[in-house]
């Protein structure tokens, strides 16, 4: 079979899936990468609807091309040329997989033994969207919420940023904060909001509870609304001089708190 | 006075300053926009030597041309492509400081009290090394050292990245890793390495001591023959399905691990 090129028709439709709205409207998006596409393949059956690779790729990743077809994936062979256009990357690996969009309505999101929830709130870089994903996979979250402005978790960039952290967690997108914030409370978990001015400190804090970190936009933090609704604003202490942590960094400090926290309490 | 253009003589000159070689041949280093000019102004008498600022940063930060002048450096008019010139971001602030080599030798660097200290071995992204050192600083770091093929942490991106932690923080650089652990040895700080192998967890660690975290290469860890010099290779738990976690998330997790530790102990 001849490779796809880039003006093939189902490479040309695949390609519009690097625009968000373009996203919404067919319901899918592109995971690409090996490791992207691994953890895309290990959903459920139907999640991948196809894999487009490079005769390259296809050497080079021959088990993805297995898992494919054994997921009932449709498996495109294409130009290197097809597999660049639909990259976000300088050095695309040829593997770009077209997957179900993941997230799910906040109702039933969180099961009642939910014990730790990341939620970002207006968080506008895809990167750091991702890699606040990626830290709550590895802390055991229980799921991720985005909220307000935040960005696409479906970005190409944040797809790669979460190094496949976001196929390993279920995930909601709300516009309405205080939705998310609600789900939490009813889910029993008490809500902290990371900010850099807030009187109580993360070392002040018995942290071996269930509960739902809330962290803001990178520039602006978290919008006052939200912070009065929060159960209690936390800030990381700095030691030093710095001024504050970076978003992602931020997260790592709170997740990573309360999970080891917990499992301290209970002896693991 | 007529403000220098990108031809001047002066800005020439000070342009050569992002190039790694010509860093080492001048001593000296260039530090943009006006979290890094600031942090850099604070620093002793004469580590500023020049400051480089368009007419509008002038008008939007009038404090940071009378801090340079009271710290004795020049101060010269550039006009906007010129400053664009020395700049390595999008959207130039502005104001560019051309400033001292930052890093010392390795003898004297720590201590006899220095209670943590981060090392990066063969850290690659200038992002990242900015980023670690903004966390190292965060969490009450006495000094960091990079070493072996470590990027130069006066990349013009690390500047940026640390936010202003560089200038805060001894700094130090020594192709010879075994010097930096040997340095930290003899300071009295037990030797970490972080390694998603090691068999020790995190969380199973007592980490209320003395330490110095080392850190590897963002793709390929720690070197063997650093992880067999270290009294203890050690793991972050991943508690969810990620792979693992990226080194400024990693680092961040370790090192306020033990600066909370530290203070928890000690009642603070």
């Amino acid at each position: 079979m001849e490779p796809f090129t880039q003006r093939s028709p189902r490479v040309v439709g695949a390609r519009r899936l690097t625009r968000r709205t373009e996203r919404e409207k067919a319901g899918r998006f592109l995971a690409e990468g090996a490791n992207a596409v691994s953890a895309a393949l290990e959903r459920e059956r139907g999640f991948v609807h196809e894999l487009f690779v490079t005769t390259r790729a296809g050497q080079a990743y021959p088990e993805l091309v297995t898992a494919a077809r054994a997921a009932g994936a449709r498996v495109s062979p294409v130009t290197d040329r097809a597999a660049a256009s639909l990259s976000e990357t300088v050095t695309p690996q040829g593997v770009v997989a077209v997957c179900e969009l993941l997230d799910r309505p906040l109702e039933g999101l969180l099961a009642p033994a939910a014990q730790l929830v990341a939620i970002l709130v207006d968080v506008a870089d895809p990167g750091n969207a991702g890699t606040v994903i990626r830290v709550a996979d590895a802390a055991g979250a229980d799921a991720v919420i985005l909220t307000g402005d935040s960005v696409d978790p479906h970005n190409g960039k944040c797809v790669r940023a979460s190094a496949g952290s976001l196929f390993h967690l279920p995930l909601a997108r709300a516009r309405d904060t205080d939705a998310a914030l609600d789900a939490c409370r009813t889910a029993g978990l008490r809500l902290l909001g990371a900010d850099g001015h807030a009187e109580t400190a993360l070392d002040q804090l018995v942290l071996d509870v269930p509960v739902a970190w809330v962290f803001g936009n990178e520039a602006h933090g978290l919008p006052a609304e939200v912070l009065e609704s929060v159960d209690e604003g936390v800030r990381i202490p700095i030691y030093g001089r710095a001024e504050s942590l970076n978003l992602a960094t931020a997260a790592a400090v709170c997740l990573y708190g309360s999970a080891m926290a917990v499992r301290r309490s209970s002896g693991k």
